[in-house]
């Protein structure tokens, strides 16, 4: 049931979640990005009970992903870290659009600041500037890497 | 004691899940991605429970994003919309890398095959060539919303 409720939603963010993962946390990070920022605003949004949304947001702050804003009761507010993890959903919208939106077109525009236009991100090679997806890609092992 | 194990992992995607949500799929489809694709080697690699791997791939491929390769045992494999959902895997590994990661350092690297050159992927607009990222966009209802 939860299922056929994030794929009948018109947002091709919970649409690709209903594909890839739990979707709790990105939908959260989707409502205060677009400025629904408040715990009863948020609940009501998702219809998500109470104390998993209480749960999420205290994850998502200790995380650094979010903070509160002051007053308490004023809601809460991406960080620059949390800002950054929103590009991802830039790339959600990019999928869902292409693979789940169907015939009635995507639920939301993206009009970028700089130039006015609406259109889906793209992914660029910052060496060579020419298309860099998952396919154009080797993974190759990292100095991070635990061999 | 599974966000720490998560959290632990030498891996940006793993790291950017710890924080983002549930991720079994994701990380399924990073071991298809990256050439793991057998039921046991992934079993082995995630050290995810049979069952749930055994129910993630079925959704994964009911969904239309990995598909079985002939014949029975030959494992999974990407189909198209798959390979394109794994453009999510690139900006997860470019957060993590970014927030996660440490003093050790990026566990994998990325190299653009086109170029040679090992990177990050940027997100640019399709339109003006300018960064495209959540910093840089506003959010617009689509034809598809229901408002």
């Amino acid at each position: 049931m939860q299922r056929t409720r994030f794929s009948d939603m018109a947002c091709s963010i919970a649409r690709t979640l209903d594909v890839i993962g739990e979707p709790w946390s990105p939908l959260i990070l989707r409502d205060v990005y677009v400025g629904i920022s408040r715990f009863d605003q948020i609940q009501q949004d998702l219809g998500i009970s109470r104390k998993v949304l209480a749960e999420r947001l205290a994850w998502l702050c200790e995380q650094g992903v979010l903070e509160r804003r002051e007053p308490r009761g004023a809601g809460y507010a991406l960080t620059s870290k949390g800002l950054e993890l929103c590009d991802l959903l830039l790339v959600m919208v990019r999928w869902g659009d292409r693979w789940t939106a169907g015939e009635a077109g995507p639920p939301v525009l993206h009009r970028h600041r700089a130039c006015g236009e609406t259109g889906h991100v793209d992914l660029r090679c910052p060496t060579c500037g020419e298309p860099m997806r998952a396919a154009d890609v080797d993974v190759l092992p990292g100095p991070g890497a635990r061999l």
